[in-house]
C-alpha cells in the first residue's frame, strides 16, 4: 500500500467539498494501484444517506467477483457501515488517510484479517476538522449521531 | 416487533424475484410499524452491488435525524454490510425473517444493544433455498464469496 495511493481519495474529498458536500473521498484500487472505482460522500448532493465515500467508490467499480486483491483507499477511518462493506465483500486491504477526527471500524477489520494501514495525512485532517467545525449537525447526521 | 411486520419485506422479496433479481426484501418501519421506506436487492436489476434489501429500504426512507425508534425488517439475516449500516445509524430494532440459509451479523448487533428478533418464516426460507439452488454463483457474488 503506497501512501501516494491516497491522492485520488483526497481529490475526491475536495471535489465533494466543492459541490457543497461532506469532504470524504475514496477509491477502490486494483493490485497495482489502478483505479477500479472512485467516489465521494453524496449525502447532500444526492440527498441520499447511503452514499458514503467508500460505498460510492465500490458502486462505481461495478460488479466484481473477487475483491481479495483490491484496496479500499479512504480519506477517513471507515464507519461501521463502510467497514461492514469491506468485510462482507472480502476487500483485502484498506488504506486510511486519518483516524484522528473519527475512529471507525478499522481495528475490527484488522482483527478479521484485512490488511490495514492508517496514515495521519494533514490534508485529510484539515478537510474534516474544518468541515465538522462549520457543519456539526450535518456531520452528526452522516454518522447517525442523534441530537 | 410484530411478526406481521415481516409481510412488507416478503412482498418486496417477491417483487425482486419477479424482476429477475435476488429475492431479499426489507423495510424501515417507524414505532407503530408505519413504512418509512421499503425496498429489495437490486444487484441484477440495477447492475449495482451496493443495493441490498436493507440499504434500498434505508435509502428510500430518505434522510432522517434519529433512527433509534425505527425497526429494520428484512427477510434474511443482514450481512456485515447491512449490519454495519444498522449499527452505524443507530437503528433500534431488527426483525429478521430467517437466518437458516445465511447467518449474518445479527448476533453482533444484539451484542451492541440492537433489539433483535429472528423468526423462522417458511416463506423466506423457501424463497432463498430455491434461489440459491438455482443461482449459486449469483448468490456468492452478492455476499462476496469468491470462487
Amino acid at each position: 500500500m503506497d501512501p501516494g495511493w491516497l491522492d485520488v481519495a483526497v481529490a475526491e474529498a475536495r471535489a465533494g467539498l466543492a459541490e457543497g458536500g461532506i469532504p470524504i473521498g475514496a477509491a477502490l484500487l486494483g493490485p497495482d494501484g489502478e483505479v477500479l472505482g472512485r467516489g465521494h460522500n453524496r449525502r447532500v448532493q444526492d440527498d441520499d444517506p447511503t452514499v458514503h465515500g467508500e460505498t460510492d467508490a465500490f458502486r462505481r467499480a461495478g460488479r466484481l467477483r473477487d475483491y481479495r486483491a483490491t484496496t479500499m483507499v479512504t480519506t477517513l477511518s471507515p464507519c461501521w457501515y463502510c467497514s461492514g462493506l469491506i468485510r462482507q465483500f472480502g476487500i483485502g486491504s484498506v488504506l486510511v488517510g486519518e483516524a484522528r477526527t473519527f475512529h471507525g471500524g478499522h481495528d475490527w477489520l484488522a482483527e478479521h484479517g484485512v490488511r490495514v494501514r492508517v496514515l495521519d495525512d494533514e490534508r485529510c485532517v484539515q478537510l474534516m476538522t474544518a468541515f465538522v467545525a462549520e457543519h456539526p449537525a450535518l456531520w452528526n447526521e452522516d454518522i447517525g449521531v442523534a441530537e
